[in-house]
């Protein structure tokens, strides 16, 4: 098997610890297989929000659950729930897992690692027979992944009332509506629909999600894992448009032009001298203009560029610092504008608010690194994440991010095996400190 | 008639100089009247190059040579030749014109205003029963505009035996060969074909072209007619890649992006500063990014720009600014390369090389302007003309712009019959004083 021949292949971070991880090994190489295998699709993986390949592998990971003697259900909103049941079953629960639905030719590891990693730690206890205090509770998510409804968190939305009628309208590429493909993989889409909760919020303890960082920052600064401590917000316009005067290009001196290329590219370069000293100033900001371009239906190469469109984006986990950038942005518009006799065109602000992990369980699993001898360096997460789901419902919550080459989304992501039992370990450590 | 109203709407500059100039006018409101009616396309002015709207305004222009009592010819290229026998027709002739076609939905001046120039000076000699010393010939050109057939000048290069077999077989968007329009209108294609000149350029002692200005500087510096020095050449790349990397805009940070966006942003921005300096210590520079865009098979407004491409073009009359500012542009990219981790590549250079205008006969001109109380300010011509075929083939060449609103190639074109017979006056009391 390609994948778990990959995943053995180096060892990365030496240790002063001993960890045993022997069992975590074997299942996880038993379980990414299985999921590879039922969802390789000729490229990449697929495992379809609300489809055929999501159930297939809340099947595979539910019969795993079985086989270990773990008690398995599917809650309303058709989730994976694997349960452990603690010693003092009235106080809140610990909750952890992640998503098991992928985009379309993506990685085996996406949401499904976070899934593999709490199995693994409910086998654990169930091995070693120890009954934590708190019970424990695994969620295999469904529909995280926004690249089938253009919508994200669709599955945790869900548990926490908080996924609209007019969601669940929203259709596929092929004009299926979101409601109808929960309903056909068995959740209570009248429920849901009636804005009532799937899980109450104050019956959760915490959220503990462990996820692959689908940026290079681990890898470039040679990290195993890093414990994350926000989830970064958004705030975003689809389409600016700049608008100038087209004219030939030859004819019209500098003075008396009104130059949309010239006149983005100052703004750009603007934005990207602002990122450059927000970041020396210690603020935690990113800043993209992903979409760009002159009018393909009146550009030339002898024309004045009459127009640009562009998007533009800025995350932070602060939401001064959103404010503060798009704040700025808007401002060298203003000033780009005057300057160059151009017009700035706005579409509609989009925002998504950034999710703080809480302190607590980010300075547990700090220590529960330092205790094993790894590295406890914080990341901001610049992707999201159901975790700012729970977090935004009220629940303290918390990520481990594991090192991953090649990003995301894509069928290239790697996850090195002893990386993926390191994150298992911090977690492990973490929560056994919480529920003992 | 539309268009003779609003060439006779506004009188802008006063003269304190007698100018007898009322058979221009009656001669310009005819000629454009009867141009417009033949080629009014529903939305603006079509006359094909070696096409039949061409062809109606050549005969248009002959029918009223004809009427003037004036000699008409065509020549092997089936340009329409109006000649004025002087006295001494041993001597080199004075060539004056312009061109006959436009673009599709183009605008009643650009290129006619020439010809219509052409023929007032030569009906004036003809009224006043003057037979200047050297013979005048008044050319209206065919295939001037590139529209067609992706070339420009076909009409003059073939004059000077610089059209080629393969310029030839060049086809327009229908798939007919240019040799083929060529012939149906009448040119003796095999001649052309085989490089002969169909015109000794020996035995043309100048070219005196009358255009109106395709930019807006006269407009803008309420001049009604300019003095062209020279017809800017250019260096240009159809299409520059910048390669950065893709990636997930809000998992990638600063220090590890190579976004293509910011790169060109600040390439360009660099170039524009260049262009800022280089303006201000004197040289004569355009330069143009007319398309640009990210790349839409894989940009996303949540992806880090991974591809941007960009067409590049510098425009100038000195050869030497041209290539200065192609080196820089050049270094710039590497620059940008270096520091952001990005990669440029280049397609294939093009250029077009600058002409002069005769030095001689932009004094003659501006002395001319002088003496009849007008302006005689010196301006570059930015876009191309048939002036710069002939002066490339040694002729001394010489043009007068006449100021235009809205550019040129769009149906607004607009220009005042004041300013255009001062146009006339200029050139004729020029063009007077060396056929004397």
């Amino acid at each position: 098997m390609a994948q778990s021949a990959d995943m053995t292949a180096k060892v990365v971070t030496p240790r002063n610890v001993f960890i045993d991880d022997a069992d975590d090994r074997l299942l996880a190489v038993e379980l990414f297989d299985a999921l590879r295998d039922a969802s390789f699709d000729g490229i990449g993986i697929t495992r379809e929000s609300f489809g055929e390949g999501e159930s297939a592998a809340l099947d595979i990971v539910e019969a795993k659950a079985c086989e270990l003697g773990l008690e398995t259900d599917r809650d309303a909103g058709s989730n994976l729930v694997v349960t452990l049941r603690g010693r003092e079953p009235e106080l809140p629960f610990l909750a952890c897992g992640s998503h098991l639905d992928s985009v379309p030719q993506g990685g085996n590891f996406d949401g499904a690692a976070g899934v593999v990693a709490g199995l693994a730690l409910l086998a654990r206890f169930k091995r070693d027979n120890v009954r934590p205090r708190r019970t424990i509770k695994l969620f295999g998510l469904r529909g995280e992944e926004s690249a089938r409804f253009g919508k994200a968190y669709m599955g945790s939305l869900a548990l926490f009332g908080k996924l609209t009628a007019e969601d669940l309208r929203t259709t596929d590429g092929s004009g299926k509506a979101l409601g109808d493909c929960m309903r056909e993989v068995g959740a209570d889409v009248a429920r849901i629909a009636s804005g009532e909760p799937l899980l109450d919020a104050k019956r959760v303890a915490a959220w503990v999600e462990l996820h692959i960082e689908q940026g290079p920052v681990l890898v470039a600064r040679d990290l195993p894992v890093g414990i994350v401590t926000g989830i970064r917000g958004n705030v975003r316009h689809r389409t600016v448009e700049c608008i100038g005067e087209p004219g030939h290009s030859g004819a019209v001196p500098r003075w008396l032009r009104h130059d949309a290329v010239f006149a983005v590219a100052e703004l750009m370069t603007h934005l990207d001298r602002h990122w450059r000293t927000l970041l020396e100033r210690g603020r935690d900001v990113v800043v993209t203009s992903g979409v760009f371009g002159t009018d393909p239906a009146e550009h030339a190469i002898a024309r004045i560029p009459g127009k640009v469109s562009f998007s533009f984006e800025v995350r932070s986990q602060s939401r001064e610092t959103l404010e503060a950038f798009y704040d700025l942005f808007r401002s060298e518009c203003n000033l780009v504008a005057e300057e160059r006799g151009v017009e700035f065109k706005f579409d509609r602000r989009l925002e998504s608010a950034p999710a703080t992990m809480d302190t607590d369980w980010v300075n547990r699993l700090r220590q529960a690194a330092q205790s094993l001898g790894l590295p406890d360096e914080e990341i901001p997460s610049g992707a999201g994440h159901d975790a700012a789901v729970f977090a935004n419902a009220g629940i303290p919550s918390a990520m481990v991010f594991v090192r991953n080459e090649h990003g995301s989304h894509n069928p290239k992501e790697a996850m090195n095996l002893d990386d993926f039992v390191a994150g298992i370990a911090v977690m492990r450590a973490a929560i056994e400190e919480a529920v003992r």
